[in-house]
């Protein structure tokens, strides 16, 4: 029996219709919906299409957008002040700064920009003090590819507590707060990485399995204990033939897309897995919708949280 | 053969030693040793030993030392005007708030007082920036127990990278701090706690395996791997008699101790897990002289990044 495929979008539907009221809640208070501004550094193809499903879905959700744009050669300190504006701006209670960012802005540009983030703002959850207060179990901003996977457990009821969870990837914005997250809900959880040795054994460990590694079709049937809940993270985009064909033998359908297009999107969860999980998240349509829906329950809970300028 | 006991006596003293040239050097550049203020409410019988034993080690390391001590009965508006008036006073390096503090003072004191800490002087490393720069692998402040626990794997050679290591406990003061740790040394990590299913069999997949539970002798033979490293954090004080004489049937000096004294210290794993491990911590000389050490050093390092007062 092929796994049941977990629909992101439809939770991610829920997810924003349970704002609706919200939104209208704070509409009164402030005189003004949930505001939030998208910084855009340059003209990244992919950060293009990100940024305008963000705007998009916060404008259907009836939320306040806007985007400000900044070209490929803004200095850090230019950068720097954008965010210190939009953080005196009381009409603004989220501020996203897309990642990434230009690579001649340094190294250490976007740790800057995500320092400079009001807390009060940092809907994305990437500043220190959000860091802080996840890994203390306090009340903050979580980064929301995270949150999301969480949401989408919940709201599936798919049990966590006591199970094993093995997180592929550790990263700031991923795998970290993943396994925080996970640990938070009473799961035992491992971290896995590049360095771990036989990590198909240690992930066939896991009950709930999260691949957030950004490679196409990496964890193989092999990785998985037969009815575990695979959770995929990845989105990677194929355009080799050959990748693509390895990849999609088991799906034709999948394949002539690509054929069709020349490039076909692939979590980092070979296709091959659905015979072997028991609950699995497509991609797309599992995990991405998801943190869009969060980055919309961040920006309502920054504006549930700020003060009435009115009064 | 009997487990290698790791001498976390010796490891204090070698970190001490390394210390010194750099205690000389702010002494050069400030006028002044490094400054580490310790205050302490109430008048908890294990945190006056705690809190002098730490005040010797700074002094003995060429430190300057100060108490301010405060009564049971004080509020927490005093206690945080203390705080504030040692994050301001230039002559103060490392400002450590003893824990616990008496329950009078609320459930959500201590936060509020390792909030009010200025991160430049958060030697204990609880404050959630500190928390934040660890999730980050940013330098910062990291809590000292965890610190030296890494600090003695290091020093002792023992490999990390590639591990099975298990983390027992998720306490925002050693075993999440712990298990960033040994992610960021390229071990694989499990974080385990009391909603973990079969215990035992998850800690015999560690390589490296951290008891922080706080129970005296809970991790018995069964849990560990053979020739695994065994890091016992707990420090247990045991005064009922049918307890000790289960816990150290196989030690009779240690009993006879017991017997004289009253009381013996236990940690949190058991004393016939020497049998089994390759190499294990003592209690007392395994990791509490690395977490006094470690407060040194992180006294110090406050010191070298402060500004000189006197340009």
């Amino acid at each position: 029996m092929p796994a049941q495929l977990l629909d992101g979008k439809a939770v991610a539907s829920e997810i924003r219709a349970d704002l609706t009221d919200r939104i209208k809640a704070v509409r009164k208070r402030l005189g003004r919906p949930p505001g939030l501004t998208i910084v855009l550094v340059g003209g990244d193809p992919a950060s293009e299409v990100y940024v305008r499903n963000k705007l998009k879905t916060a404008e259907e959700s009836g939320m306040s957008v806007s985007l400000t744009r900044l070209g490929s050669d803004t200095s850090v300190t230019t950068l720097l002040e954008t965010v210190e504006a939009l953080n005196n701006n009381a009409d603004v209670d989220g501020i996203l700064v897309q990642s990434p960012l230009p690579e001649g802005l340094g190294d250490d540009a976007e740790q800057q920009v995500f320092d400079a983030i009001s807390p009060a703002k940092d809907v994305d959850g990437f500043s220190p003090i959000s860091a802080g207060y996840l890994a203390q179990n306090r009340a903050g901003f979580v980064p929301c590819t995270p949150a999301g996977v969480i949401e989408m457990l919940d709201r599936c009821d798919i049990p966590v507590e006591g199970k094993r969870a093995v997180v592929i990837g550790r990263s700031e914005i991923v795998g970290k707060p993943m396994a925080l997250l996970l640990l938070k809900k009473n799961a035992t959880v491992t971290i896995c990485h590049s360095r771990t040795k036989d990590l198909p054994s240690v992930c066939r460990e896991a009950d709930i399995l999260v691949a957030a590694i950004g490679r196409a079709g990496f964890v193989t049937p092999d990785f998985i204990k037969p009815g575990a809940v695979v959770i995929d993270v990845g989105i990677n985009r194929v355009t080799d033939s050959k990748q693509a064909k390895q990849l999609l033998a088991s799906q034709p359908k999948r394949l002539s897309v690509f054929e069709k297009n020349g490039s076909i999107l692939i979590g980092d969860v070979h296709p091959e897995v659905v015979a072997t999980a028991g609950q699995l998240t497509p991609v797309p349509g599992g995990v991405g919708p998801l943190t869009i829906a969060m980055l919309m329950a961040n920006t309502v809970r920054a504006a549930e949280l700020a003060t009435d300028t009115k009064s």
